[in-house]
């Protein structure tokens, strides 16, 4: 061996020897914030604090960066790290907010999404019943006991669930997870005459906890005897946010439906003008490579999934249409060469994002470093 | 004091001094790696060794495994730490691939672009001269006694630049960055009989070093006389990725032009909808906040940028219209509530992205994680 390699070699084991160190570091700081995690279980205190979490990476950037290292790089850490002691603490259970809760009974429990609740209630000491397609002709005696029931269907058989819990008690609260919440609520109300509420859970069935996640909480009927479940989502760490059933439906079809849809009619058209992907994917800069996984993650998810969120409201079919024109429309300034036009529009937008561009900008960059590292090769 | 309150105390104490011991750990690991970055500089080794990389990752996986620790969690520490100990070894200098080269010239070196590669080419050793605008009229002394001119202009300039290039000594190389790589080709052909050579770096400025990048080749002329600075860009990390001018052209049509127009498009239909940005940013699941981000970001940018990108080719337009025109078919399907063709469709496009529609599935989960974590509230 040359002095290079012995040299190299030399460098290399010193760093296999403070890695080992680092994973022997993180395994103990494990165990202490599982502690951290059954103290709060017991106490009823929520996992997620904020301002702790301020605190403790402001602390340790000052400290790096006294130490000539990046305070973005032990922040970045930092964040993985809790990231997984969330998961953790998380497994030492929850506080009950309402031991007095009869049963709690997930229509469609067995799903994804539905399962994911089921097992939140469970470790936070709830009483669950679960009733699936083939229950419903012994779900009398199940209903009869529960304090709440939470529709957790697919969107297309909502309506059909929702006329089968015509028998509720009076006291029990009816709930669902639907991701359209005006006509849902519109058919629990009519149902049920005790509390309501419409809720829509912005994530997918791959999270890792709820710490920092949102649940949309559209008010029906008796809204104070409901507040004890707000209270258990906040528990579990979810974050709630409050809005009128027709501003939720909005905002959705504009940022789902539309979304979903003009990714898939992308996809259509890359496949329509006979793109090589793998040269794409080869070509392809962080943010391309970024784009493109966002197209080519929906085509490995069921269509069903997309087509029933895209066919459930036809008002989305004029505002799409609009989305069309629009871009034919702008078109025509690229055709007749006018940049002016196209860039008085661009700054137009510009001024609309406000701060929320520069926030974007920056946010953008750290996910784009993120793609980069993520490539093996 | 409860006694909740002075365990929680404790243990957090405990985190902190953890935490503490990280930092030093840290800073260790970057006093090694900055090692390696020496002794890699002093021989002329590329500092990215991909084999190392994953035999490394792999042993402290296996570790962690062991120590009840999650695999994935020390993965992406380690990457992170990678990313910037590759940054801490750049600055080291790198190996000079060919130290004969007389001037190298980047015409637009004060730029964002030219200035990451002009202050490469300085730290790896060459003599480097940069022409802005008000120089032309001195250019000749300099250009005389250049081994490479580098055209960095933004792209509506590129042509013009070209022109003023027709006196460079006959062994030069002449070579561009432009984003479209036909034309500047056909033009560098034209003006120097020497060899010439089209490259596109597949990177915005923010990088913090060209480990993993990529940078796009398509040939010219007298190949042989420029794999020297080819060899040189993977010294310094990149990869090359060897394509004909006119399959590069059609690519980025794809997911350049296209990409930035629909994403102007999209936000410009936001803004006339009379959407309320803060109410969907509140709404937001993390992939429609990634899907903002994305859409966001490009708004806090020079239009003149996006404008001149999507202005330069008119052959863009067509295909533009087409993708318009499919979003109107496919439109129909959802009008005429014909969800068997809507489904159709998509199982076809899943097809035709294949494997990779998987891979995209499991890359975005991490990236959506990541999003989530960014979050401070």
């Amino acid at each position: 061996m040359s002095d290079f390699d012995d040299n190299l070699k030399a460098l290399r084991d010193e760093i296999d020897e403070i890695d080992s160190q680092l994973v022997a570091l993180l395994a103990k700081r494990l165990a202490v914030t599982t502690k951290v995690g059954v103290l709060k279980s017991i106490e009823g205190v929520p996992i997620f604090a904020p301002a702790r979490e301020a605190a403790l990476i402001s602390k340790r950037r000052e400290q790096a960066e006294n130490a000539g290292l990046s305070g973005d790089l032990i922040e970045d850490v930092l964040r993985r790290l809790m990231r997984d002691s969330y998961v953790s603490q998380d497994a030492s259970g929850y506080q009950c907010i309402n031991p007095d809760c009869k049963k709690v009974v997930v229509v469609g429990g067995k799903g994804q999404l539905g399962g994911i609740f089921v097992d939140l209630f469970k470790r936070s000491g709830y009483q669950v019943a679960i009733i699936e397609q083939d229950d419903w002709p012994n779900s009398d005696a199940v209903l009869a006991e529960a304090s709440l029931v939470i529709v957790s269907v697919p969107i297309r058989l909502t309506s059909l669930v929702i006329h089968q819990l015509n028998k509720l008690p009076a006291d029990c609260i009816l709930a669902d997870f639907t991701s359209i919440k005006e006509s849902p609520l519109y058919e629990m109300m009519r149902m049920h005459s005790g509390p309501v509420v419409g809720l829509h859970p912005m994530f997918g069935p791959d999270i890792t906890g709820l710490i920092k996640q949102t649940i949309i909480v559209c008010d029906g009927r008796k809204a104070s005897q409901y507040q004890w479940l707000l209270s258990q989502f906040k528990v579990w760490g979810a974050k709630t946010y409050q809005v009128p059933a027709h501003e939720h439906d909005q905002a959705m079809s504009m940022v789902q439906v539309m979304r979903h849809f003009s990714t898939i009619a992308y996809g259509y058209h890359l496949m329509s003008e006979g793109v090589d992907i793998e040269n794409l994917v080869n070509m392809s800069s962080p943010i391309y490579r970024l784009e493109l996984i966002m197209v080519g993650r929906l085509f490995a998810q069921n269509p069903i999934l997309y087509s029933d969120i895209i066919f459930a409201n036809p008002d989305n079919i004029a505002m799409m249409k609009r989305f069309a024109y629009r871009f034919l429309e702008l078109l025509e300034d690229v055709e007749s060469d006018d940049k002016d036009a196209f860039v008085s529009m661009f700054k137009q937008v510009s001024d609309w994002f406000g701060d929320y561009a520069d926030d974007f900008l920056a946010e953008s960059k750290t996910m784009l470093l993120k793609a980069n590292e993520l490539k093996k090769h």
